[in-house]
């Protein structure tokens, strides 16, 4: 039987003691730190920490003690299993390049979740050649005057399978204002452009119009200031005068499956905590 | 004795036979084409080719001969001898990265440029540590009030060296609108972004911000529109939450270099040709 | 109706004209050239030249056209529909993630290829997740007693099915001497690594072990020589102390899948012609 | 006055509560953690460590305490003020590329570093064009005959200047094993090829011969064994089939230029630390 394999995140005031604090906690329940990542904001003035360690210890017993360590330090934190793949939902549009990829790379082992349900706003055959394994499939179709109820079902999907993230996996609608507020920093969505270039509609269209030598896509967690939140990862490739607006939609197809599965796999592993209207990413 | 080499590169509407009329035109001037280039715009209908090639015959013969050619086909053209070294100006304020590497590759042949003058808004002794190798130096301070007498005495300095290229390496204020027009397709700027983000000052402090995961650098040709202008060469590097905005600063200083480094040769190597408000480039 | 699109790859020795001769020609055919590359191998004295016209004329006009034009000047050449899809056959071991890679891209269109049959040493239960649509799966087992007869029923397939180019995607058997010969030019292979570093087997734990800061994947064209083909491409992406040798065979999945996903759109838009022990590879 | 930074860096074998031992002695000497980096090699069970820390106290009283911490677990550390600049000895031969890079990054603040003296087997106007801005310069010529002395020299300046690190910065000798030896750890060098691919001499000759797709650059500590020295960082850049050699000479001048400065840089903020052959490196 393997030790338990626990990530902790947290995110407070520095001052100084504080990693000999969690240190100290973590060697007092057993634990034996195998990584650990700290951040020092002189800006804000703010300490990130995460630490993953392994201890006979079960979680419930942890989770107990760091209560109060946390409390009386006024951090912001997060305690897991690590081993435990996390729940999660997939929006997706007509487009399923990165559906696809998700849905691989969890199959190989390279994203540790488990996919509890696919919204679409389009009908379930535009999936036809994607194999969901049994995952369960919802449309929900969506236009301007029915996105409240549309909304309210999404949100009994999200509750009903206890979704922990969701990601917007090329979906294109919009979502509200509230929406997005209350599924901050568990809503990571594809941009397809290099932000804060080519925000809004048709990215790859405003590239080409005016000549840029690189795209790029952009993953951020949703908020309800459009492509304005917090960014996960990015990435680009180099483009020429000789691509038409079609050749970068299809460069830029890789471009977002890999920053798209980057920054879930960032989220997937509680490397990510955000600092304001930016994130502390805490990479291998 | 070496045969001489020529770089011919156009522009005009497309039509059937062209490639032939150009490539017959080059045979029957004795020439051996050693490098083409060909871009059709399915977009505006305009062809873009530019033709290195070898012949006995002294340049002044071929421009006689080419001029009614071109005509005939309301062609845009420039034939140049690809040997001869383009005389260029430099501007540069107080930072000098781009400068000194710019300077360093011409001395290693990697730029076939002659630097007939360099200005600066700064004394000379902000270049103290520069190898400036005899090159006349101007100090042409600016300020709102000055700015016209200031770009009259520029305008001189390139009259004067028969510049043909006009390169800002970190020049730090604005060309007027007239200028700008004057030098238009002859003038490169960095801009310290990965345009169209970060336009304005102080970039990599807006990209800070912001909390981009990628900062990059652009060259293009300026244009009245500031920031604008024509792109011919984009790079970026990957950045981290751990990046204060100097360490931006830094790593940005290494982009800018190689960014305008490879503009400007592109330029020097007549392989930027202007397609409107975009630009092909003819790399090898 | 559209008009039909053709491409012309050719190679022979240069002389002065060649670039005039091809483009008359193709003129002469009531071609118009949309796009052209040319490169003249100053090492060789070879000339390599890639043509795409459109054309309202046959193929088989102009095949029969071209057969004395290009045996006047020794051409090694090719003249294709660049509209028809080549047949293609996949060959795979277990690991699956390039061929799905490849039928995904097919998919979309971004490869113009019909994939004709898929051929594997495991049994098809190895691939209970691909969506195969319909295409022909043979299991050939083999081992070293048996490779000769499995090379055998190998080439019946390739033969049958009218197999253009055979693309190894992660299959782990080597061919014989004589298969590589046999296939020169038109058969693909994926090493997973940056040759020349870490031939042969298990490269991933060899490059662990070697400690270096960057894994790559090479796609090239089979011979003899193992390892040693002529390359078509490559790409790296950077690794650190951090990585185990499992997590470079995770990071190696997406180089591998990009790698070889360009070197088979490239062969399979005749953009790469052999020169010798080399390739060209005339990219847009 | 600000508060003083050090640096402590350490290996030994992994054991539970390491990290708390370390965080508990830095608090215990009024120290504030700014940085941390820790790794766990499961290959080998051991344990590597990073610890940037403000405290008052000066690095004398320092060193006495960590000393017999250290001792009682075994540890491998090293303990330096980190706003000391080091002292360092490079050497070069004809080519200054990576020299000049250096001197002037350390103009900007960006090598924290002394450069104490430069050596070259090459007389000094051969550098006529390089700012020394007062550097004591060592023309040392050497031969096959004349090494042992040569060496003997080179030992004489090393220990007048006190020097920390040695880089070879394109020095195109190669350093006896006894010297090696005793530079193990504090002599870096650049080496023009993706190691492990092309060793030996002229390898951007062999990369043109072999036909690769990208070229690339290694940094190293010097050992013994020619070119199979711990690996710091490494790079690359596309190439195609239209550069030749001389191509691939100046476009690797800008990856060795960047590489060997990553490499020094990590070296000089005690971020490598050695694992056998291979290095651990601590980037922010």
């Amino acid at each position: 039987m393997t030790t338990p394999l626990y990530t902790l995140s947290l995110s407070c005031k520095d001052r100084p003691g504080l990693v000999a604090d969690v240190a100290g906690w973590v060697r007092d329940h057993q634990g034996n730190i195998t990584g650990a990542h700290q951040f020092n904001d002189a800006e804000t003035g703010l300490f990130f920490m995460r630490v993953q360690f392994e201890t006979p210890l079960p979680l419930a017993a942890l989770l107990a003690d760091m209560r109060p360590f946390a409390d009386q330090r006024l951090m912001q934190w997060r305690l897991v299993d690590a081993r435990l793949p996390k729940r999660v939902l997939i929006m997706v549009s007509k487009f399923d390049h990165c559906l696809v990829d998700l849905l691989y790379r969890q199959r190989l082992g390279e994203l540790n979740m488990q996919v509890a349900a696919i919204v679409s706003n389009h009908p379930a055959d535009s999936l036809a050649h994607v194999d969901l394994g049994g995952i369960a499939f919802h449309h929900l179709p969506v236009s301007r005057e029915t996105r409240d109820a549309q909304e309210t079902a999404l949100r009994a999907i999200i509750a009903d399978t206890g979704a922990e993230l969701v990601i917007l996996a090329r979906y294109m609608q919009i979502l509200s204002n509230e929406l997005s507020h209350d599924l901050a920093g568990r809503c990571i969505n594809i941009h397809h452009s290099f932000l804060p270039g080519f925000k809004g509609a048709r990215p790859y269209h405003q590239a080409h119009q005016r000549g840029v030598k690189m795209i790029g896509a952009t993953a951020h967690y949703v908020t309800p200031d459009l492509d304005e939140g917090p960014i996960i990862a990015q990435d680009v490739e180099p483009c020429s005068h000789a691509d038409s607006a079609d050749d970068l939609v299809r460069k830029g197809r890789n471009i977002e499956q890999r920053v798209l599965a980057a920054a879930v796999r960032d989220h997937l592993e509680d490397r990510v905590i955000l600092n304001g209207s930016k994130t502390v990413v805490f990479r291998a």
